[in-house]
């Protein structure tokens, strides 16, 4: 259950008032995310996603806000925060800060093949693109900062094979930084279910509220890693041409540097140790009411074991 | 027809390169419109309508433009402005200012019965509850300024009935300013050809290169004076059903004030005003190209006479 924080119709009722979008016509809570709040609320205008923000603070909720808001008046499309009658995106709802933003069409693909992977990569692309115009500043909350904080706190709870392979990795990845890649806003946490397709068409990127300023590269190396598998549940290999539709594609609008090809097998590991991590962090240390959700870390220490290992060959476009 | 510059594909796809929008797939000019030269314009990512203007320049257009992103981050549904990777809303192409905005579902409706009349006003105050904290300031290209301008140059074409119902009009209305009434950014234009419905829906209010900054109540009167008649070829009274709808609606949102309701009858005549000098310029002293499309002068004098008649009684709300 992801409701932490009950809203009432006749709540939502009220609050609406504070915006120019008519009447409530329905409000339904959704059962998925594990971080805040969310109901889809249909009023007289349209389609909207209420969230509640159980962690984000007023004081960091602004970056995403904005660039949501950002991305989606460059035609990228994303979620587009809706501004009161104040003007303002953010409010408060039952003591939480709360937002709604658009609720667009379309439904996940959990196996998707060339095609999807093919837009994916040229909407990332221009996702990097027109994120570059953006003057929000965020370090990427699951940085190496936070990579440092969090693996001594999960290590203890692994075995000494994993706990081999945790430090080995934090020893490599301190020894990689990148500090000539291109930066920029990066959504950082583009799986497959952050994604809708409609008609065949990828319809929306939603939740950013993992988005960061980081390099652009690490956000196409998260989603090599969820959505180029062979298998995501039993082979996490990549498969050859899906990653290659991906990387093309993305290529295609946003060539890659020298220096990116260089760090890319670098990235594909710090992407796989940073959803470990946060996996390990969840299923070990949850929060109350979050268990239920927690994934199974195993998926990304697998992933991180693979893209570590001394055979491994990155792929790369073309 | 209403291409002035034409836009070959070529140049339009090197153009597009400056948008995250991806490839160009097709562009279709638009015949209608008699101000701007209009293009359909689809890419990998959407549909878009491209403009060019031909007579506003890059000092107003900012007005409209950012009028229109602030309409519709509010969840109004108008054109939203796609910002290029400078982050700009207005570009140059062909020697023509021009922007690109979001091309909204839906089909006008010509004979719109109560249920239209009623989302229309609803809309119509939502519009402008959500225009009331935009920050920019424009005065109504067509309001009393403009008329002062106006009438002495269309006036020879009249005969002398016509003369002496124009100069009474521009007398009375002389005599009435309002500086009490509500007042801010109003679309000024919002005929039916100007709305969209999808599935009985208000899908979209467009062409919003007529609105600047007037009283609210005399975008009410434009819009009862089109949406609202007995039958728009025949009949120009209102028909009480339609027009007690539309009002309704709108005091629902936005309740009108005491100084509103007094204002009212002559607003109407103004909004008659408006259009009838603009039909009779665009008429008497088209700009080449322009004469295939200019409406009939004829239909708002007689809305005009009909709501200066000493009998007319002016409907309310209620």
């Amino acid at each position: 259950m992801s409701v932490f924080t009950p809203v009432s119709e006749s709540q939502l009722a009220g609050w609406l008032k504070r915006y120019s979008l008519g009447a409530l016509v329905k409000l339904e809570p959704i059962a998925a995310g594990i971080e805040n709040t969310n109901y889809f609320v249909t009023t007289a205008q349209g389609a909207y996603v209420l969230t509640l923000f159980e962690k984000l603070t007023a004081k960091e909720l602004p970056f995403y806000l904005n660039l949501m808001a950002h991305l989606a008046r460059h035609g990228i499309p994303c979620p587009a925060p809706i501004a009161d009658l104040d003007d303002q995106y953010l409010g408060e709802l039952n003591g939480k800060p709360a937002a709604l933003v658009t609720r667009l069409p379309g439904k996940s693909v959990m196996k998707p093949g060339r095609g999807e992977c093919a837009q994916l990569g040229a909407l990332l692309a221009r996702m990097h693109l027109a994120g570059r115009s953006y003057p929000g500043f965020l370090e990427n909350p699951r940085g190496p900062r936070w990579w440092k904080e969090t693996a001594p706190r999960v290590r203890p709870f692994l075995d000494a094979g994993r706990q081999a392979l945790l430090d080995a990795e934090m020893a490599f990845q301190g020894l990689h930084r990148f500090p000539d890649l291109p930066r920029g806003p990066v959504h950082g946490d583009l799986f497959r279910d952050n994604a809708l397709f409609d008609a065949g068409r990828l319809s929306a990127v939603f939740d950013y509220y993992f988005a960061g300023v980081d390099v652009l590269l690490f956000d196409v190396a998260v989603c090599a890693n969820d959505w180029c598998l062979v298998d995501a549940a039993r082979d996490r290999r990549f498969d050859p041409e899906l990653v290659n539709a991906f990387l093309s594609e993305y290529a295609a609008v946003r060539p890659f540097t020298p220096a990116e090809r260089e760090a890319w097998p670098t990235l594909l590991r710090a992407a796989a140790l940073r959803f470990w991590l946060s996996r390990l962090y969840d299923f070990h240390l949850p929060r109350p009411g979050e268990l239920v959700h927690a994934h199974d870390p195993e998926h990304f220490r697998e992933i991180l074991a693979l893209r570590a290992s001394p055979g491994f060959a990155a792929p790369w476009a073309g």
